[in-house]
């Protein structure tokens, strides 16, 4: 590989920080990135990057006339001419992807040159990768995917988590992701006390499934000085007001963010017909034209379009595979507050702590019900 | 209990319809339930009702001046002064829910006084106290519960179930899921050929839990001649327009009809915000009026209200337990065009069918696997 920084280049949280950009995975090519990339660019002086993929390609549109300006003396290149697709299996690509983008791209924030590494590819892919390169923390069982989800509390955004790491969470597993989404929520939403939801069928505590019931009890125990826990929330809750942290397990969280993104969309095209119908619908369409931005700006999955992954040895953005320019700068800005704000060694303080609470709470649950004479645990 | 009509008076498909009515279960008391049947009186000629509830109040409210003019002569009271609360366990209601308006909605159905019940009631409740008194269909294992979901499909909306009857389903209850809501999408959708996916977190056949890798092969082998298998679909594709009816378990067919309601909800208020933000969005508002109602009645959740428990020797549509008139009107409406298509009996045949094809298709299923050597099934 050629041009690979230097480690020193890019200490966190002082000066300029560096962002690791795996430039070849999503659906739009890296044209898209550079795009994404340049308007970052070009909002935030502080910014720069490392890009990895087809070398040659990538100077060939970085030096295009309208980025240039705002990218030139700011990029590093490296060369990784492999692609990870959205076909490509995660077992083969932990064992063949030595030369795509996608591990260059980890291979940066392994190394410390950059803090935080983004892409669109392959979330299968990305995630085994990420488990492999970078490891998860110690004393973090399943790495999870964290999402801001649009929302009717004052930080106009909510934390949902797992939308896809893992597709089982067992009930240690919710405790963690409770943890770790109270502590996203406090470094990336500016929350002193945030509140955890468990997300259920139903709110009475009898409902719902065995694991559910034992997460909640464990949930419950470890709530204290840094989160509150809320009990079981229903699907209503995630864009709602009832809390601010949303536990899952990757399966439902899935399904879950999928389901709201295609709504919101279909939505807003029915929206746009509607302004198209009559001749007077289409005046007004143009007297509300700023406050339908601000509404769009407000509730653009593009623009809340980075997932995180928590739980890993240094940050992963994830963007969505189909994200556009607007997309991608999107997933650049969430990258860069989190490496600004040192996000990466506070969350390794959390869990190291968030281990020991688990292990306590755990022992206290199983204790108490040991106490128990018959009771189902 | 008082004026039960008698059985002759609602032969099915003949003449006016008689739709049961569980006037009492609802958030709203039974105020909201009059108000939503007058409404649907006021449309509809064919209709009439028998309700059940603390029958002093229900006739009180139905001789209210606005109320009487529709509903005069139409109405059957049944007295049953016990209500089902959103918290009573259903296994409590089976037991001691004889003297309630749910179990006495039910009644009328088991009785052929009425082919279609209505509630807004405790979901765990009415659905425990159906599969009791109504019996499942023989063939069925677990009844589901089937929404309509506003899509991109010409028809303008999709079909998923289930959407919390049971919060477990494994690969056979998948597939006949698939077949009821086939069935379903055939008559209340009249689509000829619909076509059905299987929720899951990635469209690749390797994706998913191990449940829904059998489910898909006993559907892809169960289509035919009645409906087409899509394969795997995502959260995305449930307001889309890749298939017409989405299968997945109670659990999460429960949290992402929760989430896409939320999401369009918060929409809806946030425009509203938007359209009150500036004096010239304010007059558009004025001029894009009639378009927005039109867009809020293709979307609003209270008009695709009915939720329908399949599966039973008889219908039972399950309003929202918030639902107010307007839902209940939604719901009174479905229950009506199921009733007069004769659904209850077309999908007993259809199921009798598919049981033979269920078994004909794990017997297909499982012979193929046996047949391959150390293959996993």
């Amino acid at each position: 590989m050629t041009s690979r920084p230097r480690p020193d280049a890019a200490a966190a949280g002082s000066g300029p920080v560096v962002i690791s950009v795996d430039a070849m995975g999503g659906d739009r090519g890296p044209a898209a990135v550079i795009a994404g990339i340049a308007n970052s660019a070009q909002k935030n002086p502080d910014i720069r990057f490392i890009l990895h993929g087809d070398e040659a390609e990538l100077r060939r549109l970085a030096a295009k006339r309208l980025y240039a300006r705002h990218l030139d003396g700011r990029c590093t290149f490296v060369n990784a001419t492999e692609i990870v697709t959205m076909e490509d299996k995660p077992s083969q690509v932990m064992r063949r992807g030595q030369g795509t983008s996608m591990w260059s791209a980890l291979e940066s924030v392994r190394n410390k040159e950059a803090t935080v590494a983004v892409s669109c590819g392959n979330t299968g892919a990305l995630m085994a990768l990420s488990m492999v390169r970078l490891r998860k923390l110690p004393g973090v069982n399943r790495p999870a995917i964290a999402v801001l989800w649009p929302s009717r509390n004052p930080q106009k955004f909510n934390v949902m988590l797992d939308v896809g790491a893992d597709i089982r969470a067992e009930a240690e597993d919710l405790l963690q992701y409770a943890l770790m989404g109270a502590s996203y929520a406090r470094n990336g939403l500016a929350l002193s006390r945030p509140r955890v939801g468990l997300l259920n069928v139903g709110t009475e505590e009898h409902k719902g499934r065995p694991e559910l019931r034992s997460a909640h009890d464990l949930i419950e125990a470890a709530a204290g000085d840094t989160f509150d826990f809320v009990g079981f929330v229903e699907g209503g809750d995630i864009p709602g007001e009832r809390c601010d942290v949303i536990v899952t397990d990757g399966f439902t969280g899935n399904v879950a963010l999928k389901t709201g993104e295609g709504t919101a969309s279909l939505i807003g095209d029915l929206l746009k017909e509607a302004f198209a119908y009559t001749p007077l619908s289409r005046i007004a369409s143009l007297l509300a034209l700023t406050s339908m931005r601000r509404l769009k700006k407000r509730i653009d999955p593009r623009r809340v379009n980075g997932g995180v992954f928590l739980g890993l040895n240094g940050t992963v953005v994830k963007s969505h595979g189909s994200a556009d320019s607007t997309g991608v700068s999107a997933a650049v800005k969430l990258a860069f507050r989190l490496a600004q704000s040192g996000f990466s060694d506070r969350i390794a303080a959390r869990v190291a702590s968030a281990a020991e609470q688990t292990q306590d709470a755990v022992a206290a649950y199983e204790s108490a019900h040991a106490a128990k004479d018959g009771t189902n645990p």
